[in-house]
């Protein structure tokens, strides 16, 4: 397949049954987060999947990879991010199951497009927008910051678009916890797991991994954290699993 | 001081400052719980600090050996418990600042009384009164779980009972964080600060330790875990530190 990529761009392989993902050179390239939520969430084959804040589609494209759902949606506002996000389907040729769409989350006509799903995963920007000057034209500031959607923006459309039941995923840090708690709640979206992860045993959480179920009965599971690296400074062997099927 | 103790009584040495504590032989004895909870909380020397769901008094001689608060108040529901814990502030000789009051802590005319605090305690029932069959006159059912007061009522009790900004902390299990941090919020007591502790490095925790201030601004911060033993199954350097000023 013959893909053409520009200047200032790259194609990085994701070690995941030849999948490769079309990234920019010098701006936000995917990280341990989108890896973390993709080994968090549980998807079966017979899923309709969709995310948010999608970016350029990593968390769809190691969705498909590790579990080979019937369907991935992507939703990304920014337009540049969502081309190169179609490009890297096409360049995979998973353009049937992994599809790409820019839009905003809070547009409520995405529901009758698209349908509801049965899981829906979402790497939102996690910084409260009155933290510290920001631009808010710049590509990064807008993946980072809460200035096109905030958290509550992101658990209303959840609750949209998932089926009665239907699971959420977020990744986020756990300051934030006690407003995603409650704003699942409001939205009547029960927390049901909750997994820390620490760069070691004597450092703090600095990611929280939060599953949520749509109108799901009241009981939480908090997991052992995850630690990210060992005593030695190594990734730890948990890690090493993850990005095992990763790399 | 001579005070006579029942005999199905037991006198315990607190290994701070001369401390004991008079408890049943065979009911409800002071955990880690209390000792984690009197350590988590910030008190100063001129505090006056209340401790609800306060059983036989574990918590106020804690933080009164600790930290030499001005005055501290401990509420207990249930007669004989409160009993005991007075009778174990006379053989302390600290009547005059560790006091005890037989009291529901649901009673609107508590904060008439007492006046506001400072600080409050709290290491209330934990377990839902739906789960598992429960004698409502069983005494150690009535420490364990929600029969005469749910978590809503604690919180609401905090916010009753605190001074403005005046701060909580409360010991729970993890599976109730998602109704703990949105009772907060409901009654504008801000999240602040939360510890939890795991068996070990590879255990899930089993044990939260949550401080929220009274119409506090929002910034949660989340603190390494506590691991209570070590890898060869030995209490850990921490748990002997906090029980150093204890044991």
């Amino acid at each position: 397949m013959d893909i053409s990529i520009n200047k200032d761009e790259r194609i990085d392989d994701l070690d995941l049954k030849g999948l490769k993902i079309i990234q920019k050179e010098k701006a936000f390239r995917f990280g341990i987060d989108a890896v973390l939520l993709s080994d968090f969430a549980n998807v079966k084959s017979k899923h309709r999947v969709i995310d948010l804040c999608t970016g350029t589609g990593i968390v769809p494209f190691l969705l498909y990879g590790k579990y080979n759902p019937k369907e991935v949606w992507g939703i990304e506002i920014q337009e540049e991010m969502e081309e190169m996000a179609r490009r890297s389907s096409k360049l995979n040729g998973t353009e049937d199951i992994v599809k790409f769409k820019c839009a905003d989350l809070k547009d409520k006509n995405l529901v009758k497009e698209l349908g509801r799903f049965d899981v829906l995963t979402v790497n939102p920007p996690y910084k409260l927008n009155n933290s510290g000057i920001v631009n808010p034209n710049d590509k990064l500031a807008i993946a980072r910051h809460e200035i096109l959607c905030n958290l509550e923006d992101v658990i209303v459309a959840a609750r949209r678009l998932l089926k009665d039941n239907g699971r959420m995923f977020i990744v986020h840090r756990p300051e934030r916890l006690a407003d995603i708690f409650s704003l699942m709640r409001k939205y009547n979206i029960e927390p049901k797991r909750v997994k820390m992860v620490q760069p070691n045993v004597n450092k703090e959480p600095n990611i929280v991994l939060v599953e949520g179920q749509r109108d799901g009965g009241a009981f939480l599971k908090w997991e052992k954290p995850l630690y990210v690296y060992d005593e030695e400074g190594n990734f730890s062997r948990e890690i090493d699993e993850i990005y095992g099927r990763v790399k």
